[in-house]
């Protein structure tokens, strides 16, 4: 006999923890959708020369292998990739730019095995293809925060930036360029290593102490005042094209974000805010929420080469992946789940076998009103035992209906959470019976 | 430059195709949740040894390889032995009995190529396990009968059988055991074959010509009368103890539909549906919608030893496969998906530059009355190009907002499938959009 068991990494995902999930997957689906997105669904299964040679060195951890006609075949590692493909293969025929576009979906890295770490897990990603507008980026920032909000989690802070900012910085500085994208890994710890420790990591990389301090403070963001952050880049960046650009768009989108009522608590302007991917050319932003550490919980901006893996065209995109999985776990942490809804409302016990007959009834006519009415499938089986399944089961009611009830025509309704029983005339009941489930909060 | 491709039997769902599947997917859902089915998720990935040996022959199709740390692991080929192996593994703690389960997932089958065939697709399964109560099939094919209601193939059929019925006939009949199968793969045919085709294949299987006519003369169901065919089969099981609870239990759900207001056009008992998979072992049944063809768009039944791949405790089951991909294709070939949304509401226009940020304001208003409002995101685009758009997006409806309704403080709005426009005061829409913006049907 085979021993039933998972691989490393990969998780079965019970009832009781779908409810989180589902409850993630549909708030995040709610908010794209109000806002034009229409859903995506790349294969699991890539040819591997479409994933191949664009991870980096991150490319070892792609699930590779030969499938049954001999061809090599990789599962998915993210879902920016296919999407890059899917437009290169698709415009002008079923793709008419802008193209706007989400995907909630699994993605496979076969990663070093750790605690908790998981080689399957979702991803929840939202784009716009083909426009250079800074609408898009606005139009994100606000999904963000609607997102955001809709959880609860309405301390949010979206923390915007430039790539243009430090890069025009440190070109002013005249750092040698082998050592620009050095500086920006040690920029990108700021959050995690504070002051301190980029100071050390830059000194570790034989920077000049006097350069050192000049790039420190000009990320020190201490400041959580977005005027005075302002004042200062604005100081900092000089006549520099570039860095004038940056500003020029920052100040629009801020105008932007004022328009559609995001109060300047929920972002903040920070120079320090590099990103780690390479393809970012534009405004970037993160989501933090300070409740739950300094681990962004969302991240995204504007690029322009996306597509020419696929294509020569050059078309501009503004993106944003949100960690579904850190997101759920933050939300589980912080008891924000009360949005997720319990399995079943009401649990009809079968009290005695010869009234199957009307406790079937009593679960049709409740289904038929839109309750989510579950009727106990054992027949003969204790009552006692029929309310601990409830129980376990977070059903919030248990419905008993016995011979007496059945000769008075009432049912007795339990509220689990609390223990009281109501008796009630059964037409009464039936009549509005979510009049009498009231769910918890 | 990579070619743009996927592999042959893996498809792109774009947003007009997803809306359809993201339909199906959620009227399923709220059916299942309806019944109290809690949603159950297990990996895409399984070691190789769960999955070998519970398929047969079939077992050739199924994607293996060594991953990176050389296990020899297996892409899921069902739901249903992921679903045997996540009970062994959890039952007492995580799980207890009865365990009612759907799960909505992909699967992967490397089948032989033919044009349209899925080697990625998706199953919709929902499954009881641990009761045995006739409750259990009562409880599905209700479930079924509300799922097809509503998609209005109200003239679903439900066949239904008993394993036992056929079995027990020949028995009587006297027909060597190792002949059992090859009828039984016969008898399933007849749908598709009709009873000459059946006679055809029994005479090749060397069946006496007697006993041939009287298994076809069993298995004619030309009757659409459920009386009468009980009536018939009541006659042929004679006094057999296994076929007189075949009998019992069969007369048992019917008087569970009863009560659960199905209609009898929307059942035929029919001692002709065997199903094909072994592991049945009492109830079985089916759902045809005539209008599609003979195709079942549903099936499933009672089985005994599906645990016992991993466990040697026995319990029992009942459970249904719902065909999503033919579904999917039976609403789109019907005409039946007026239920699947469009991607946005309405597409509000830039008319002119200058507009941008009152054009914001009012979608930001109407996304805060929960209409799924979506702005052009290119600045500078004519008119009739954001139009064009709107209609390529299916976006029943457009806003023009240019600088005579700036004045005037009102907008237009342009209604895409009749052609209709109307000006209206730019507060009184806001107040209430939903009022103007009657979605087609």
């Amino acid at each position: 006999m085979i021993t039933p068991r998972t691989l490393q990494g990969f998780f079965d995902y019970l009832p009781q923890d779908m409810l989180i999930r589902q409850y993630v997957k549909d708030t995040w689906r709610g908010i794209f959708e109000k806002y034009g997105y229409g859903q995506l669904e790349t294969p699991s299964l890539e040819y591997a020369e479409i994933l191949f040679g664009k991870y980096g060195e991150e490319e070892k951890l792609i699930y590779n292998f030969k499938d049954h006609g001999q061809r090599h075949v990789a599962l998915r590692y993210d879902q920016t990739v296919p999407l890059a493909r899917v437009i290169a293969q698709n415009l002008g025929s079923k793709i008419t730019l802008p193209f706007k576009r989400y995907e909630i979906g699994r993605v496979w890295r076969a990663d070093a095995a750790r605690k908790g770490r998981k080689r399957e897990f979702y991803q929840c990603d939202a784009d716009i293809i083909g426009s250079s507008s800074l609408l898009c980026e606005a139009e994100i920032l606000s999904l963000l925060h609607d997102g955001f909000n809709a959880f609860g989690l309405t301390d949010h802070v979206i923390v915007i930036s430039h790539r243009s900012l430090l890069k025009v910085f440190l070109e002013e500085l005249v750092i040698p360029k082998e050592k620009v994208p050095e500086i920006y890994r040690a920029v990108d710890k700021y959050d995690k290593i504070g002051l301190k420790g980029v100071e050390k990591e830059l000194e570790n990389r034989e920077i000049p102490r006097k350069k050192v301090h000049q790039i420190l403070n000009f990320i020190d963001n201490s400041t959580t005042d977005n005027q005075k952050a302002l004042q200062n880049l604005e100081k900092n960046i000089g006549k520099n094209k570039d860095g004038r650009e940056a500003l020029k768009q920052i100040h629009q989108l801020i105008s932007y974000l004022t328009l559609s009522d995001i109060a300047s608590q929920n972002y903040r302007i920070n120079q320090a805010l590099v990103r780690g991917l390479d393809y970012y050319t534009g405004i970037v932003f993160e989501v933090t929420v300070p409740r739950f550490g300094t681990n962004s919980l969302a991240g995204g901006g504007r690029y322009d080469d996306l597509l020419t893996m696929f294509t020569h065209e050059k078309i501009t995109g503004t993106g944003v992946g949100i960690g579904f999985e850190p997101l759920c776990m933050a939300l589980e942490e912080l008891h924000l789940h009360s949005g997720a809804r319990t399995i079943s409302d009401i649990l009809v016990t079968i009290f005695d076998k010869s009234l199957i007959q009307p406790c079937l009834e009593i679960t049709h006519a409740l289904r038929k009103q839109g309750v989510k009415a579950e009727l106990y499938l054992i027949e003969d089986e204790k009552i006692g035992k029929q309310v601990k399944y409830a129980d376990k089961k977070n059903i919030p009611y248990t419905l008993v209906y016995g011979l007496d009830e059945h000769k008075e025509k009432t049912v007795i309704l339990k509220n689990m959470n609390t223990g009281e029983q109501q008796k009630i005339k059964k037409t009464t009941f039936l009549q509005s019976p979510k009049q009498y489930l009231v769910s918890k909060t």
